[in-house]
Parts: structure tokens; sequence; C-alpha cells
């Protein structure tokens, strides 16, 4: 899959804004690899301090290392932060020139659509009346984007989309496949012995540089919008139900849950199978650990486990004593015991 | 999204049933809000009790109200169920006069399909051999109906929707985008030292009224069929597996689990990320709170918590001392100590 | 669904390997059920001892049972594992001969596209630059593969399926309808306040016998491939990370998860709702009950519940004494005041 280029890494500490020790300049580099399984010719990286050994037994030809790393086996660029120089690396080896496919002609377009330039509109996909597409975006083939809605330049949307209308997508987003955005909310009121479906008519706002994962669902609001801010990123299988508004720089682990009505601060990461209940709040650079179950207002900074989820500290001393609760049970019967014989001994003496 | 439509309060109040107060029957209304959102020209609603201050505030200019809520300042509508007239006026407003599209020249049809009156059949469509499509049915882009399968009246298919063969969607039903309805429930024997396949040869039965999610999926029957009867709603990413029955009315919250051959009772809940084990019972009007998860049979009216799932007074009971579990153990040390050195006094003084 | 089809029992004896009691050899038989709901003309299986009541009261008109149980009533078959019998009995009974439907007129193919004999490719299906499809394939309508991507022999697609580029699909596996495999990995590094995406160039490999349930993500490696090997079956709705490894005839159930990087070895089964936590290793044969979440590595053959997991032996102990925590409480509270009135008494005394 990788075209094969070679890259001198004077070229390469350039790029990533690095600083090349000795007179490696000319050095060619074909490939960035893991310190575990880099060969010759890659260039690897120290992402963290604990791989120190791995750094020993690398068999790359050159290493990115944070500045205050010293080794000399090597050719070594140093960086301020390795790990963003890696993936700077994979773009340098990877990318390739995006060249527009234009709009296949088994396309369907309702009326009023607008398109924007260098697009790459692939077989099967559908446009709703009044749609509006941005320049650079890619479509992928099956899928389906409702009346309305607008999708701003250099997003890409891949296979088997499905946006229903009036969503907005800002730019530089991207959805995954299967991924699911505007579905009506869930909301029904019960009256006369049966649910009775509340009509969705409100939208969605993807803000610019969001991704959204694959099989992701977001509802559209009631009334009024669902809001996910700039620069947040969800994996695959998430639920955002309506009403939800989810901060900036957020990160959704795979399987996670918010509520309707909720809202989410800034910053905010949920861990996979983590569950936020309806209506409540979530505070700036909130951590919420894996299965943990949110189910009332946290404040800023909090890291919180469990269900219901408490801090984080409190959930690792509960859960301490947890394993021990037999034993402990047992102690308490036994105390009991002898609490009584004491009993008995000094009601004799009396 | 909205019509701009003007309809008079006279003209409301007897759509939605309600008692109009004063000489208000020719003011014009163009659409509906909450209380805290409406504007000028709206009209509100009083949902709950806890917004009583929201009303004082509002900007609206009429209100619907359960009977026994005095309020002078604006026009008033009195009903029943506030609620309900919020979902009647939603209907009101938005609704929009549904137009049949006909069957779009791309849809691709198998042998002895059956298409009623009055149908919108978008592109991409595929409709197996045997499928009979009902009146007033709209099947959106890249949905798949399989061989044999029927889809009632007055039911909506939303895009990229997989019906697989030999499943039966009755009228006024909902399925959204990415749904998959009869895939194979997951059924394997362990023999000679590998998992063999069980054929999954029964069918999926949807009843009047319900409502599925997006990606949410319905595994088909081994022998017989998975039922969802009259009236549930089952919201995003939920699974229900092979041979489970589902009753009437429940609710199902986005990313709950049933497993196979379990049944459940009629109005029954399950919270968000609840789970449900196979082969159990779940008693009618039972409701499983959030995560909480089913491992044996749960009689009628129980509401439950917890993994494994216990009455939810207990869950609470026990929950609270949860927290404090450091605390008691810490506690039972001490008093071992005591009781220690209590003893040794008694043993000095025989 | 079922052809009418009429076997003898003879035939089915010879077919499934069993021995046939009596001179029934000529007794046709039209269909498998299960005891209960067996009627005249059927043939049966006893898979548990705990059915032998249904055993005695079935209506069906022939029986396959394990060869140690005794019985009169009925024509019997003997075989050494009934429940794969069944098995068997539902080939015979529901399979109809492939008949290949050739590649339809409005699939779309990129170029050096190479497809084998006697596939079935349905309408809407898309195949990228350099696809491979193997002999007998089956790709329902609405399917994407990508660039590069390979189906082996005698694989089934079903509808709406998304393979996106270098994804290897084995032979004999089967993808349900809406699972996604080789989205971007969950990847991205905090730099400058702002998460910058990993480029995800590996791949994924699927091995040959695996089946993959509806609505599943599997993701593609950030580097190197994401890997489900030989034989493991996936139910619907489960998310598998990049990077991860899945041993051989592996079961999970729906709704698991497993976080990037983990490895999983062989015969190992997450029950629903399971999830395991990044760049830990599951040992083989290990089974993680319903909902228990995995935080470390987990040893050969253990059974693990609860979050995080731990044995399942000294979960059930713990969770026998959770319920009663509040009582506990209580009895250390009343303990404590009994030694504060010895401790008084003795203080007394002296």
């Amino acid at each position: 899959m990788k075209d094969k280029k070679r890259i001198t890494l004077g070229e390469i500490a350039k790029r990533i804004g690095g600083e090349l020790s000795g007179e490696y300049g000319d050095m060619e580099i074909s490939n960035v690899a893991g310190l575990k399984d880099a060969v010759s010719g890659d260039i690897s990286f120290l992402a963290h301090r604990r791989n120190l050994k791995d750094l020993q037994n690398t068999s790359a030809s050159a290493v990115v290392l944070p500045k205050d790393v010293t080794f000399d086996r090597l050719p070594v660029i140093k960086v301020e932060n390795p790990y963003y120089a890696f993936s700077q690396l994979l773009h340098i080896f990877y990318d390739k020139p995006y060249i527009s496919k234009g709009v296949n002609p088994t396309v369907v377009m309702g009326s009023d659509v607008h398109v924007g330039n260098d697009v790459s509109i692939y077989p099967f996909v559908y446009l709703g009346d009044c749609v509006t597409i941005g320049d650079n975006v890619i479509i992928y083939p099956g899928t389906f984007i409702g009346d309305g809605s607008l999708i701003g330049n250099d997003s890409v949307i891949y296979p088997n989309v499905t946006i229903r209308e009036n969503v907005t997508v800002g730019q530089g987003v991207i959805i995954h496949s299967g991924a699911v955005i505007g579905s009506d909310g869930f909301g029904y009121v019960f009256h006369n012995g049966t649910h009775h479906k509340i009509p969705q008519v409100g939208g969605v706002i993807i803000e610019d540089g969001v991704e959204i994962g694959a099989n992701t669902t977001i509802d559209r609001g009631t009334l009024g919008n669902t809001i996910i801010k700039r620069g947040t990123k969800i994996d695959n299988l998430v639920q955002v139900a309506h009403n939800v508004t989810v901060g900036e720089d957020c990160v959704f682990a795979a399987q996670a849950g918010i509520a309707g009505s909720a809202t989410i601060g800034n910053r905010v990461t949920l861990a996979g199978q983590a569950g936020v209940t309806g209506h409540v709040h979530v505070g700036d650079n909130v951590t919420v650990a894996g299965k943990g179950g949110v189910t009332k207002d946290i404040k800023d900074g909090q890291t919180v486990s469990g269900m219901p989820a408490i801090p984080h500290r409190d959930w690792l001393r509960t859960m301490a004593v947890f394993d021990g609760l037999p034993e402990m049970r047992h102690k308490l019967s036994s105390l009991e015991n002898k609490v009584k014989e004491l009993e008995k001994i000094i009601e004799n003496k009396k």
C-alpha cells in the first residue's frame, strides 16, 4: 500500500521541525516503523520512556528522540514531541496526492444542489434537494445526504454513511462508514396507553475538524440542534442522543453513549463503553473511565469511575476493599462471637 | 426547515382538543418552542411542574397548561397532558403533506414483487423476489429488502437499512438508517475442535407501530421467529438476538442488548446500555436501570439495577454503603484490636 | 421459506453418521424442529439432559439421541453429539443449491479487478482498483470493497457492508450486513492544544472460516494489521480496535469491545457487553462473563467477571456478600457500641 518514497534525513528533519545529529543529512530513509518492527532503511521514534530498552535493540537506521535523551548508536533527530513526529512521518511516507474524481454518473441529485470544486463523489451516492457540498470533498459509495444538508470543504465521508436532512458538517470533518448523523431523537409521550412519537424536527451541527467513527449514531434535536464542537474525535459504535452538546477537542472511545440533552464540556474523555445519563453536565477536562456510568453533574477536571461514577481515587480505594468482602464478613462474624463471649464473662463476674 | 405556517389559537385549541381561555381565538401563532426558547409568535407548554418558573418568564405568545394550573399573563389552552399536546403541536407546525415519489428507475427488483399505491422508493433500493410493499410506504436510498419479505402500509424505511429474507414488517413501522433486521442468529455447535454454524432459517416479525433505531440489529430466529410486538420503540445500536420475543409498548434505550431466546413482557423499559441474558423472562412493566444486567427471571412490575440486577431499592441501599467500604474496613480492624485488648484484660483478671 | 423436501430416516442416518434403531429406514421425514415444537413428520433431537421430559412428550416422528439414552416410543438415530446433528439436519432440510447470479450490470469496478468463477455480485456493489474476488463469492447489494482488498473463495458478504482498502478476507468467511472492516484506528496525538490524527496506514486480515456480525466494526492497524484468526465467530455490534490480534476459534457475543493492541488467545469467549482494555493479553481458553471488563493480562483458562474483571469464583463469593452490605454496616455499628460499653464496664472495674 505504501508508495516507494525515499527521503533524506535532512529533508525529514526539516519537515518535522527537528534537529539532526551528525553528518547524516544525505542518508535516505524509506519508511517509518515502531522500534521493534523497524528494519534497515526505516526511521523509528521513542514515544515513551518505558521503551528505552527497545531503543537499544532497534534495527532502524535512524530514530526520533525527545530532546533530553542521549543516544549515539544511530543518527538521531531531536524534537519536542516524538509521537507527534511519528504522525508527521506517516504523512510524509504514506500521503498520496489527491486527485479529484469528479461526480460519478450514477450519483443521483435532487434540485438546487451545489457542488464545490475538485470533489470526488463516488457511485451510488444520493444527494437530496438543496444539498451543498464544499470544495475537495470526498464522498464514497453508498452515502446518503438528505435535503438541505451541507458538507464543508475538505471533508471525507466514507462508504454507506447516512446524513439525514438539515445536518451541517464543517470543514475537514471525517465521517467513517456506516455512521448515521441526524436520525430521529428517541422521544415519545405516553398517552392513552401507548407511546406517541414526538416529531424530531431539529438538526445536527458537526463543527470543523471533528471525526466520527464507523457505525456511530448522532441523533437530531427534537427542536434545536445536537452539536459536536470543533476538533472532537468520536470512535466507533458511539451513541450521541438528541439535543446533546459536546464541547471542543473531546475524545470518546468506542461504544460510549450519551443520553438526551446532556452537555459535555471541552477536552472530555469518555473511555470505552462509558455512559452519560440524560440532562446532566460533564465539566471541562473530565475523564470517565471505561464502563463508567455518569448519573449526575461532574465538575471540571474530575476523573471518575464505576457505576454510578465516583471520583476515580475513591473508586480505587473501594475496589481494593471489594475483593476482600467475603473475608470482612467472616471477620465481622467471628468478632460478634467474641464480643458475645466477653459479654457473658463480664455478666458472670457481676 | 419549517414551513411558514400561521395558525389561529382557536384552530390550535380545536386540533389539540383543549380549552382556550379568553377572547384569543383569532390570534395567529407561527411556531412551537420550549418555555425558555420561545419567542413572540410562538406557543409553548408546561411539561413538568418544576418548570413553573420558566412559565413565568417565557416570551411565548400563548401557552398550553394542565387543567389545574392558573396563569393569567398569556392566552392559555388547557389540556389533560401538555406534553402530548406538544407532540401534536409539532405535527401541526412541521408536518408536510406526503407526495408519493413513485419507484425510482434505478431501483432493482426481483420477480413477483408487489408494490402498493402511492409509495416512494428512492434510488439504489433493492427488492428481492416475492417482496411485498404496502401502500404509502417510503423506502429511502440504499435499502435492501430480501426475498419474501413484507413491508406494511404507511411504514418508513430510512437509508441504508438491510431487511433480510423472510421478515414481516407491520403497518406504520419506522426503521432508521443502518438498522439490520434478520441477520443470522449467533448460533454454533462446538464439535471436533471447531465451531460449526447452525443454519438460521427462521424469520423476524415486527408488528404495527414499532420504531427501530439507527444501526440497531435484530437477528432472525434459528427456527421460528424473533418477534417485536405492537408499539414497541427501540433506540439506536440495540441488539436483539435470535428467537427473542419482545412484548407490546416496550421502550429500549440506546446500546441495550437482549440475548437469545429471552422473553420480554409488555411495557418493559430497558435504560441505556442495559443487558438481558439469554433464556430468561422479564415480566410486564419491568424497568431495568442504565447498565443494569438481568441474569435471571424478573417478576412483573419490578425496577432493577446493577450487575447482576437486583431490586432498585436494594441496589440504592447497597451502593450507599459501597462508597464507605474503606472506612468500614478500617472500623472493623480497630474493633478487632479493641476486642483483643479487652480479651487480654479479662484474661489477666481471671 | 423451506423447500418441501421429504427424506427417509435411512438417508438421514447416513448423512448425519448415526445409527438408526429398528426397521424405520423407509420412514419419510419432512422437517426438523425442537422437541416442543415438532409435529408429526418432523425429526427432533435431545440437546441437553434437562430436556428429557420434553422428549417424553414430543410429537415428533423420530428423534436423534445421544448414545447412552434409551427411548423406545419413537424411531431413534443415535449419534455422539445430537446438537451437532441438529445443525446437520438444518443443512439437509433447508440448504438450497447455489446458483451463481454473475455480476450485475449496475456493479461499478475500478481497474485491475479480478473476479473468480461462479460469483454472485448483486446491484450497487462497488469494487475499487486491484480488488480480487475468489470463486463462488456472494456479495449482496450496497457493499463497498476498497482498493487492493481480497475476498477468498466461498465467502458471503451481506448487504451494505464496507470493506475498506488493503483488507484480506479468507475463504468461507461470512460478513453480515452493515459491518465495517478496515475503518481507521482511533489514534491521535495531542500537540499544541489539539488532537492530531495519526494516519492509519495498516490493514486487516480476516482468516478462513471467520464470521462477523451485523454492524460490527474492525479497525485497520496504524502500521501492520489487525488480525482475526481462523474460525473465530463475532456477533453483532462488536468493536475490534486497531492492531488487535484475535486468536483462533474465539466466540465474541454482541456489543463486546476490544481496545487497541490487545492480544486475544485461542478459544476465548467474550460474553455480551464485555470489554477488554488496550495493550493487555487475554490467554487461551479464557471466558469473560457478560459486562465483564478486563483491565490487565488474564492467564490461560481463567473465567473472569466484574469490572475490573476478577476470577469468576471470587466474584461470585464477593457478590454474595455485596447484597448484604447494608446489614453488615448495621452489625458493625452495633458491635462498635457493644465494645464501647464493655470498655466502660471494664474501665469502671479497675
